[in-house]
């Protein structure tokens, strides 16, 4: 994996991720870097065919161990397939959620054992992990309204009530506390451009200590 | 689960599961008990998604432990929507395929980490074993020359070398010595009749120990 970067966006709802996300990838761009713009659920034909099963039909379609189960395989062939493949031929890949996203959500939000999904993601894909992950953080009212706004049919995890999100808030908010290295806290609760300045700043430095 | 019976049927290509499943449950159901028959990948409406992605495209579509993966999230919605309300309410199941061909396949015929898969098997759905599993066993080219005469859709794994599914079998026979209590091998290369009379011995013999 010599040379290449592997950055990502973690957050609640209406955080901006992936206009954030589009931000980056084009700021990093313009500096000469190859970039791989993907998300996840997703990021690779099989990965998108386990979202569809993942974010249509009805909301207690899968109990929370399944669906951590099908992110799961979903994270593994967005790594095999266009991840692994790209960081190791020297590009940036910056993926809007990874595997923070399955701590906070069944984890944090829907109350599993956070050290079972753990070892599920460490049987999954080892000991490999974003180089670094930027998380966007704001009050789960101002993330729940602004995801509101933008509608759409993906609406399952917008519906679910304010105090999931608040238990999402703060497993991202753990998550961020326990590796420090790792992961950056990036206040969401601004205008675009504020929080882009603050995304380019934290990957600059990290950059910088390469 | 006080009550209920699982009951799996397990082997390689060939060797007559889904007929012996049926006459089973024919046989049982004529002695009283209430049967479910199902199969993996499958047995639920989520499950019967996740295995059409499974079963259709390409070969190598999915990495070993993807497979794996999506195997693992399909057998959680079949027991959670389908097995376990079932055994619960004293009913038996019987189902064509189980965690053991996920050893078998992905493990001894995929080379997969085995202690890695029962990790997997163990967060995905705890302890829950079949009371009584039922090895199909008989040589790997009469399986497969058994398999290709079935033809259909589905011919994925029949078209893998004979190599594999001679370690497939091993496999299937290793589980078997490992766990004498819950597996029971019984000599597929005979006419239905007569494995179906074996299948019966075996299970008379069980419940009789109830």
């Amino acid at each position: 994996m010599a040379g290449g970067i592997f950055i990502t966006l973690e957050g609640g709802e209406g955080g901006g991720k992936s206009t954030q996300a589009r931000k980056l990838a084009e700021a990093l761009t313009a500096r000469g870097h190859e970039v791989i713009l993907t998300r996840e659920p997703g990021g690779a034909p099989g990965a998108e065919a386990i979202r569809k099963l993942l974010v249509e039909g009805a909301g207690n379609r899968w109990d929370g161990l399944t669906e951590a189960l099908l992110h799961t395989a979903a994270r593994r062939d967005h790594l095999v397939k266009t991840v692994w493949p790209a960081v190791g031929a020297g590009k940036t890949v910056i993926s809007d959620r990874f595997f923070d996203s399955t701590i906070a959500y069944q984890g944090y939000g829907h109350g599993l054992d956070i050290a079972a999904l753990r070892e599920l993601q460490r049987v999954a894909i080892g000991d490999f992990k974003p180089d670094i992950t930027l998380i966007l953080d704001l009050p789960a009212r101002v993330g729940l309204a602004r995801a509101h706004v933008r509608g759409g049919t993906e609406t399952r995890y917008e519906s679910m009530a304010v105090a999931f999100h608040e238990r999402l808030r703060q497993g991202f908010l753990e998550i961020a506390a326990d590796e420090p290295k790792r992961c950056r806290v990036i206040d969401a609760d601004h205008d675009i451009d504020t929080v882009h300045a603050a995304i380019m700043s934290a990957v600059t430095t990290f950059l910088g200590k390469r």
